[in-house]
């Protein structure tokens, strides 16, 4: 096992067992069974009351990048001993599903399916690793950064977290889902060039390290930028970072265009107050006051109920790394697979963990939106071949306690999956960066307030239509019948 | 900013501010200056003990790969604005500098210069927020993977977690983290692939849906795959799960090789003492338990107080994303720099926060060992042109609280710096994973148990050279005296 292959392909980008099971259905004759699974999570993180889904794009460039190199083969066969036959059964093999999916930006709740892929078993069983690491990780930093805007409201958020991200690819990606989810732009250089996002940073204590003095570190640094923030608490913030960027910017005058001064450690609340006051005094009343250092939603409430004046927020590790929850417990269940005559049929997992019995059957989940105040009244969970669109009378009811109910009338019900591969072959286009921002700004007028406080909100209505109630139900009785008749056999 | 540029290089995978600061130097005629930045945390991440260091391989790959590429190039011209002739500077930018190191696998503590940075302002600067990046979290992941394998002794580390980690370059890099820290195997394929790591993985709950029955899954399974572990939790564990696995594994006898069962929910601690009961009433005395969900060095240590009967650890989302303390605050202090009279000149960051004050100078980091014990008495950290091993009686002592001290008689004091870069050139071969992995485990010989517990462990002694600690209240003391004759100037 010393041998080491180059890094030329996402395709074993897997876990190990995906293999050992494609091998067992490919042997037996199973692996062209159409299958689908979705992709769905349990539980909102954060305690918020909404997630939002990130992670289309990258998914969409993993799917198209589906097939073995030579190289991973060669380390299937020679590191792994898999089988001569089964490697040249890999070698040809292309992903042909069919794959439904929400929209980024979608505002997503617990146990919707978020994806849907239809394949062939073995070629929807070896994608599941990859597009949960993917959608896992995006849609939870599109969360936590849509739930920090909520608290900041219409001040600017800045994305300062690269350096203490999870490797290069989350500092990336992740910048991207924090942009979706509220953020107006990022330090990260690289983000803004392959993605478009606006770039923001001036400059750090190294460079008045470097000059030893503030005061010449912020005049070299004027001399070929015309936009300045110059942080002030290298030294003594109030004493000597503050007072020197107000002596330079009215040194300079309209040479430059001074933006304000950049706050990173001590008391955030008081020295953003005592700033502005030296500001304001210095006739500097446009100058913002820019702050970073270890915040997220918390802090800021925190920070703004103390009166902090704090007009620019720089997040960077607890955004990035989703601090108080780093991890998206998203799943891939298999909800349906074809049988021995043809005939698909629903599957089920039954557990002793009452949360984690999947919903069989291939679902879509529809927004029900009251057309007279244009709320959403909650998402509604049906099997394929139902359209709530066609009831007049909506029953919704709560899919655990289901004594629960509701009726709607009069509302629209929205789609919310969309088929993004068909066939094997993509049919949809990423939109624009600033137009899936936009779709979630929009998606987020439909939710009432108490859906979108950062603490303890109202829990949104996600009801199963009857049918796919009664479908469970059913499910879960033959299970426990086969069991019962087992018995025990050894 | 609408137009999207090809992914085809790192070197703009820095902050903003990096760029702007590079552009002020080189404005200045200051990029050329010889500049020096030491990489360090401050504080050990999940109230461990000690830290384990990983990223020098990625991190020296990304120093080889340090060029702007013309895409780089036309983004920021283009879309930034900067100017052509700034432009054309970067363009034959190169990195020319000398990097000293700690290995991998090295025992690491807060305010130790992990890596030392020496090189023209411009390029040192550049670096920064990559090194930080990729440091930060492979040792933040090394670190876990050692405290969870303190935890468990000799039983056997599976790392599972590539569907939680946060995006994929986290996943493959991550895994190899652990591996170094104590793991024994990933399920990611890829890792093993690129890295040569032992690759593990049977099947899902998938599998048997898939077969709807788990008698028939696990037949099927058995006949391409000799070495099974059964999955026993998708309906029913004690009921149906176990009794099936027995059964198969009686039938097929030796046809197969049975590993044993994995538990992948409910309770552990019940249901592994339960199916340990099953299996050797079944006479298969030598099949191995496995567990996995959600566990972590907190569970597995209960798991253990409840006597549970637990062979392999499968550890996911609590390893990959380090759950209790996803960051680790590392940090990259310029710590001297060249004067304009070509003389180098020690710097020094002060804070309100006295742990966020820096120490100034070149500095090196000794392991005191004591060759009575082959243990060791703390480490040392000295100015560049010092060396303890001349001392007979080494003075070590607290370095915030002066007055605990010590003398040391009869060590080894071992350097834990390496030349990895030298004027540009790499010079360092990364030793294969194995002898990584297998020098941790020396090193970590040389700590008193008391170091090493999971739960409030001694707090190591990293002490300050008398030389380094009278440098640094006197950079002090030059700051404070330069504020004071600041005073009020606008």
């Amino acid at each position: 096992m010393n041998k080491d292959f180059p890094d030329d392909s996402l395709m074993l980008h897997t876990d190990l067992y995906q293999i050992n099971m494609a091998e067992t259905y490919w042997e037996d004759g199973m692996h062209k069974k159409n299958a689908v699974f979705e992709l769905f999570f349990r539980s909102l993180p954060f305690g918020n009351g909404y997630a939002v889904f990130a992670g289309l794009e990258r998914a969409i460039q993993y799917l198209n990048e589906f097939r073995f190199t030579e190289t991973d083969l060669d380390y299937l066969e020679g590191e792994l001993n898999y089988k001569k036959d089964f490697i040249a059964f890999l070698r040809d093999l292309r992903f042909t599903g069919t794959v439904h999916s929400m929209r980024e930006g979608e505002l997503v709740f617990g146990n919707e399916p978020i994806m849907r892929i239809e394949a062939p078993l073995v070629e929807a069983q070896l994608v599941e690793t990859a597009l949960l690491n993917i959608v896992n990780y995006q849609t939870l930093i599109a969360t936590k950064a849509s739930r920090i805007k909520q608290v900041v409201g219409d001040e600017t958020l800045m994305e300062f977290g690269t350096r203490r991200a999870h490797e290069l690819d989350a500092a990336v990606w992740g910048t991207r889902a924090a942009y979706i989810g509220g953020f107006d732009a990022t330090s990260n250089v690289r983000a803004g060039k392959v993605f478009g996002i606006p770039v923001s940073g001036t400059h750090s204590h190294a460079m008045i390290q470097a000059y030893r003095d503030e005061y010449t570190a912020f005049k070299k640094y004027a001399r070929r930028h015309t936009n300045c923030v110059f942080l002030v608490d290298t030294y003594n913030t109030l004493k000597s970072g503050v007072p020197t960027a107000i002596q330079v910017a009215k040194e300079l005058g309209d040479d430059i265009n001074f933006i304000g001064v950049r706050l990173d450690s001590g008391d955030i609340a008081y020295l953003s107050k005592e700033t502005r006051k030296m500001l304001d005094g210095a006739g500097l009343n446009d100058a913002k006051i820019i702050a970073s250092n270890d915040l997220d939603e918390y802090t800021i409430l925190n920070l703004k109920a103390q009166g902090a004046v704090v007009d620019i927020w720089g997040i960077g590790t607890k955004l990035i790394t989703a601090y108080d929850q780093p991890a998206l417990g998203g799943v891939y269940k298999l909800v349906s697979i074809e049988n021995e005559q043809g005939v698909m049929v629903d599957t089920i997992k039954i557990s002793n963990n009452t949360a984690k019995v999947t919903t069989p059957g291939l679902k879509r989940v529809y927004r029900i939106i009251n057309k007279l105040n244009n709320k959403s009244e909650g998402d509604y969970i049906t099997l394929e071949d139902e359209n709530p669109q066609e009831e007049n009378h909506l029953k919704m009811f709560h899919p655990i306690h289901t004594f629960v109910t509701k009726f709607v009338t009069n509302f629209e019900a929205k789609d919310l999956h969309h088929t993004v591969y068909e066939n094997g072959k993509v049919c949809y286009t990423t939109p624009p960066l600033n137009e899936i921002k936009d779709y979630l700004k929009e998606n987020l007028e439909l939710l009432w307030d108490e859906y979108k406080r950062s603490m303890n909100p109202e829990e949104y209505p996600v009801d199963l239509s009857q049918k796919c109630w009664d479908n469970k139900m059913r499910n879960i009785q033959e299970v426990k019948q086969s069991i019962r008749n087992a018995t025990v056999r050894y």
